[in-house]
């Protein structure tokens, strides 16, 4: 009867993949601009990238600017970043709104983090909201989170910290879930790279999607490295802005190495 | 002598596996109903999942009110987490005792923190107890575990310490062994979601399996980053009374993705 | 030119491996007195198990008192204990003399640790040497290693610190590489389960070799937490010598489970 | 426009790779003197071991001095470690030239290094660069690395830290990426096996590649204990000058059982 139970599970389960095969098989997907199929795949590369080196793990997501409308971005409809496909990825605008997703998709919360961001920083097309492990401690203290070597020269002109309780004047469930917590956001990321949210995670940002991704890994691997240093007990030497300035020009020239060697791993 | 000692073991060792496969071959195994079913599939994904997310090693269990009957509940038999099969799933009722369980079974000496608990928290479907690495200091400190971001919402209410020296009245093996001690922990969680054990371990417990898993998780996590934030040497700030519940409201509805995402992966 | 290099070094490597597996299948291996396979097969395990565990890596060591000779033992020739195979193992006398080992086998330069607990200590059939890595910063410091939960109630009894420079009476390579050094260490260790060696690393024993591997697993785990309860900078309370008795006899009766869930894990 | 330079980006990539193919298929590859090949293989296999251990990431370069000829050294052209093969390996003179390698390469920005170290320091066979995570902290701050055990004994010698803004009389990008640079490094290394770069990474160096590899591989070791011994609050004892020269000698009988090991973990 066990037997018969377990082959019975089996069964559904075997129907309901079935079954989702065919739908995926039948709906009409629209057909992906050219322009985009890369960046897509990129950005696929991109969220599996962060869960594989453990800045994201179930949850957080990573976008990208819209190539040829500069008011839309690309991102993953809610969902764990490991999981996610070509399939998964939404067109939004800058109010956060979906364009022509399957009515079935649910949207990730925070969209209005990427949105306001992209509002606000003309030069900026990736965004990387994580709660990326060792940065947390950074954002629920007042230490503040400076470059330690040059692989994070990006921390160098400043890292503020969003203070959610100010921006909405009160208790809230720490989610930057509408559009006045998003340009609250922007707002404190001013003209910098990262920003910490305190008691939830950060923000990372740049120019590129590959550079975006590198920022979010070396933040990580910074704030680790940083709390070893202070733990020592001795005076910090950190970069300085000048020395963070031109170590940046050169994670210019050298990031694609590394974005290269992630992407081969997660493909395997 | 050593040597004859050993051999002697093993040979117990074997015939218990002798035996075992014997009784596992002739005794009809009782067939489980059909609402049970699922839930037992998913107890045994949630052992998994503990194990491979490092909150369990080869010690620690979890366990599940039982669907039909509130004063029973579903757990392993004695055996490393990441071991257990459907099979391997007990029916104990509210005094720890095993319902129609094969005779060869042996059960968690500690059987008791869940049946006193379940009989304490109608509120409560499922409990977690483990020796999760990171909260082990918490427990053998007077630190108090807080939450450190949303993710460890459910901390806010507070995290009580359970002495078993003052419950037990002096020097044990530290063991949560029989209903007196199980129901003096039970009073020591009170209505909070997880409670540290001095020297031993915690529990955490939630309404559903899912969420118990995910509470679990995240609680080893909070100690982790609570104890980086420490080490910071700063002031922390902490999700206070008020956020913690509207967080916790929040991973009421996304607590599916991690538990989704975890089952995906050990079920590889 | 570099092709045909590349492929002569092929061929080399091919041969060789040849060679040695016409000769392993042509020497007449000693025949293993059946009383001793099984006991090989698990002293296999516990190296395979040990580096797993992360307490072993390229270095260190594990041993069993013969079985049927209490003046004999058991252990691999100098080898990485990952790489270990029956085939490997040599029978030792209390002087460290290999007994029967083929003529090309090098030993370990510090037997002499085993041979001198298991002639000072006939309680004990089991001995771990290791460079066991949170429990180094414990041997260079004056901080006690102390039994933060049950799972390491065996230190409870007292963890001595073994100061080479004191026995050699000098400074000297920090090895324990004759029967004069292994005397003083076995003198320090005393009675007790675990001693520390000053710039170097542990030695664990046990009267069985799955309690050996055991103490040996959680020696490492117990160090990484008690520095983690010390950085969290309250007081820690540890097991008492009381509690660590009665939860010691828990272990007796429960380590096995850990064993059987290592064995598999290296099996694989 | 992002979008525009992706593009660009990504066809300049692909231009690169199918040159690259184009360039393996039709160049006639110079005939690696037979004396080479081993020593290539080797050098192949040193940086998948030290990208296995962690000691390089996407970032960092492992050198071997020329068999045939003191003058030259032998390095992979500008890739990810992890990526080498043996038809990435260079040949490079001491002012950083590269000898015969295809046009298509790009090199290390950092090969000065290698080259001034080589022309320093006629016993030094190898050179490791690497961003070794647990020694940066070491290197941005005034905590001097000191040897808390055995394995890391080379340390003992003493462990200088360049400071690279007194080097270039002002700020920098943090690269040593001239020779000018590489002659004040060199100079900073003196006559020790470890050198430390403040807000950048080390240089390890070995009269051979395994020794080179096995050095790298335990400094970073020997920073992860040395801070948790630090965290333990009491004084640290470590070997002193004439243990680190006793047991360095050790190290030298036992490294290649390391190195086998490594070797073979990274040939599955």
């Amino acid at each position: 009867m066990g037997h018969f139970r377990l082959k019975f599970t089996r069964l559904l389960v075997g129907l309901t993949l079935l079954l989702s095969g065919l739908a995926e098989a039948q709906t009409p997907q629209p057909a992906p601009d050219p322009e985009h199929a890369h960046l897509i795949e990129d950005l696929v590369a991109a969220n599996h990238i962060l869960a594989d080196q453990q800045v994201l793990d179930a949850f957080g997501h990573v976008s990208v600017r819209h190539p040829s409308n500069p008011d839309h971005f690309l991102m993953s409809r809610s969902l764990a970043p490991a999981l996610v496909t070509a399939a998964d990825i939404v067109e939004y605008d800058l109010d956060g709104s979906a364009v022509g997703a399957p009515a079935n998709f649910t949207h990730f919360l925070e969209r209005f983090i990427h949105a306001e961001i992209y509002r606000k920083r003309p030069d900026i097309n990736s965004v990387v909201h994580s709660h990326s492990p060792a940065v947390i401690p950074f954002g629920a203290s007042k230490i503040e989170l400076r470059p330690i070597y040059h692989m994070s020269a990006f921390l160098a002109p400043g890292v503020p910290t969003f203070e959610i309780r100010e921006a909405a004047g009160g208790a809230t469930n720490m989610l930057v879930s509408n559009a006045t917590l998003g340009k609250a956001l922007a707002e404190t990321l001013g003209d910098k790279n990262v920003a910490l949210m305190r008691g939830h995670g950060d923000v990372v940002v740049a120019s590129t999607l590959p550079m975006a991704v590198f920022r979010a890994v070396y933040t990580e691997t910074n704030a680790r490295l940083q709390l070893q240093a202070k733990s020592l007990g001795g005076e910090v030497i950190f970069l300085d802005r000048e020395e963070g300035e031109k170590a940046m020009k050169v994670l210019d020239q050298i990031h694609l190495r590394a974005w290269d060697l992630w992407k081969r791993k997660v493909a395997r």
